[in-house]
């Protein structure tokens, strides 16, 4: 069925929603021009009688959220309300009635992209979420389509502009986490419940997604081990510098043989990483993959400019194929890849510990860890406040749960007052 | 016309050539659930003995140029040949009898986009290039979908590896160019004859391409503006790095009003700017638009392995349609757009001279670009040798051929003994 143009219902007219209706009408030539015919904006729901007076002062039709899915005249719906309720039952109406969907809402896609994929594809209309990792930095569609040719082993993604303001911060200025934070806050960088972010759940939606779109991966939120950042300290950012790291909250995704690894925690990137740079509320992703090697998207990673411009993207993307009469996006069925428990990961680590400034002790907690057979990288004594050293430790490759020992054998011994941090570090 | 397999012929089988047979045959079975159906070389065509039989070694049928663009089986030729002819001629041929080609030549294609693109619709049939800009960087996909809609105002690309790894060791060693250049001749770096890379002509393809797909431009070789890097001198490495810049060779794409800018020079990039970091052989390409704002690409620009990425992701985009019956990827017309010729640009400009060291000089020569209406953001003294000194000179943004006159005013000023170098400078 080949149409004269295409009809956009969006449903959420906040901040995404609006900015993607108005750089529609604003780059309505060129897109009409990309897709062969015009698209535009047909109708507009939303729950909040304000969202609804902006969208018809825009000249839109705003209607309930069930005549935007039984409009028989919609080809396609934006969901732009975010949050798993009612987004699903949304998506899922929209699905069932044979309009495509496009998406930026992480939460819902990332704990129900299985069953969307499923629904699509009975349905014959295509799904797509490019928004919903990494703002307008182009990220799903590049793996599902321009790197469609390599086994990609590694992902690494800067996809929290919150925790990246605050790490960035605290690196440039010295602050510590609460300043940073309060700054963060104030800057509308981060919001007023700002938890979600600093402990890494949003993070944790973007790695479930990356681990689905380039492992063909079906994990659960659940399976996801996640660290945020309010641990980190002043005195790890100046030690982490010291010995050529910045610190960053990554998601990963990572393939080992006929596993994944899928987690967000704190991590260790030498400077001269491709992701060192990348600073302040900017997105990335660092992807490798074989033949590839390694590449590098970044971009802006919120706002609702930036990421209609994904939002737009996929529009333009479906409204091309019912355009054309084409068959829709398809997605590969995701396979249940057992996910590592994260005691069972390699991986380098950071130490910090502090201990009495006295001779023999640095041999001593280098033994230990020797005893256990974990082997240390570096040792490095800082400064000395009373008679107590701060102690940093670098340690070479090593299963997590057995440094994990290391370290509960260690925090007895008498020399050591206390282990105060332990983030791991990337080799890749 | 629903396909079971897809059959690839490959004409060129030297290091893309070859790497594209080994990778679709490694990852085949990713491929094939990508696709559909499987994906396999069916025949390869080479001029050289050796290639035929590396050819033969790894179990593919060789056979000649003409007998894989007529054997009915092939879905999608693969050129690889490299050069404008005969690449130019077959690729036209594969096209005619309705194949569809890949092709990561940058030279055929920035000489015969229009031409191709023609041709393509014509039969309805793709035309693919992705490899053609950034080696394994994905960008022209991007552009062309996850971007498009988008209005592009500015691409800046390191799309050169030889050129950036040698402005990297001039900038990180203190070398003089001939040195880096002999160092990268003896990594492998550039070639036997450099001039090429080296002069920016390799660029200049690439920036036509960027500009053709980002704006839809239609624009020859020869109305690019190129500059290439031998004129770069360790003190000009020097002093930019003492200002805060790095000294990078750029293809530029500009859209100001309804004109475009496309060149293809060195210039200083702040040291924050988000290409300043991109250094050795990498590439990158940096892009503005609205409503995405600022995103960079980056990876390997150069090798068979990485090259492959981009050419295999093509091949699966093309074979996606062909196995589910799609129609072919379009791209829009190209317009022609006028070229502002180099003279007519605004730039900023890194001026650097040499004068008596003596009182009143900085004054005079400052008064000098004053009386030109030339704005002056900063002049620097710098060492003196004998009783001369090296004088650098920022200029605020100003039309081109006003800053020349100016120059030209200057060199006859008696206190200059010499006007050494002239860079561009990066506003955006």
């Amino acid at each position: 069925m080949r149409k004269k143009s295409i009809s956009i219902g969006i449903i959420g007219f906040g901040n995404i929603g609006s900015s993607v209706a108005r750089n529609l009408k604003r780059n309505s030539l060129l897109i009409a021009d990309r897709v062969g015919v015009p698209v535009k904006v047909k109708v507009v729901a939303d729950k909040s009688p304000a969202a609804l007076s902006r969208a018809r002062t825009m000249g839109l039709d705003a209607v309930s959220i069930e005549n935007v899915l039984s409009d028989d005249g919609v080809d396609i719906i934006v969901e732009a309300m975010g949050g798993e309720n009612p987004a699903k039952e949304i998506i899922l109406k929209a699905v069932g009635s044979g309009k495509s969907v496009v998406t930026s809402n992480k939460e819902v896609i990332a704990k129900n992209l299985k069953r969307f994929i499923e629904a699509a594809k009975k349905k014959n209309i295509s799904i797509l979420f490019e928004g919903a990792v990494g703002g307008g930095t182009p990220i799903i569609g590049p793996l599902q389509e321009d790197l469609a040719g390599n086994e990609i082993s590694l992902l690494y993604g800067i996809v929290n502009g919150t925790t990246n303001y605050i790490l960035s911060r605290m690196s440039e200025s010295g602050m510590e986490f609460r300043d940073a934070l309060a700054e963060a806050k104030k800057k509308g960088y981060a919001e007023a419940d700002p938890k979600m972010d600093i402990e890494g759940h949003d993070s944790a939606y973007k790695a479930v997604i990356l681990a689905s779109v380039a492992m063909d991966a079906d994990v659960t939120i659940k399976e996801v081990y996640v660290e945020g950042i309010s641990k980190i300290s002043q005195e790890d950012i100046k030690y982490a510098a010291d010995i050529g790291y910045v610190i960053k909250l990554l998601a990963v995704a990572k393939k080992v043989k006929n596993e994944v690894e899928v987690r967000v925690h704190p991590m260790l990137l030498p400077k001269a990483h491709r992701l060192a740079s990348v600073s302040g509320a900017l997105n990335a992703i660092y992807v490798q993959g074989s033949p590839v090697g390694k590449v590098l998207f970044s971009a802006q990673g919120a706002g609702g400019d930036s990421t209609s411009s994904a939002v737009i993207g996929d529009i333009i993307k479906v409204a091309k194929k019912i355009a054309r009469g084409d068959s829709p996006v398809s997605w590969n069925n995701l396979r249940v890849l057992k996910v590592k428990k994260i005691g069972e990961i390699v991986s380098r680590y950071y130490i910090r510990l502090r201990a009495p400034d006295r001779s023999g002790v640095l041999a001593g907690i280098s033994k230990a860890f020797a005893d256990q057979k974990v082997s240390i990288q570096a040792v490095v004594q800082k400064e000395t406040v009373g008679n107590v050293a701060t102690i940093v430790i670098l340690i070479h490759d090593v299963l997590e749960k057995n440094l994990l020992k290391a370290i509960s054998k260690i925090k007895k011994l008498p020399v050591v007052k206390e282990v105060c941090n332990v983030i791991r570090v990337a080799s890749g």
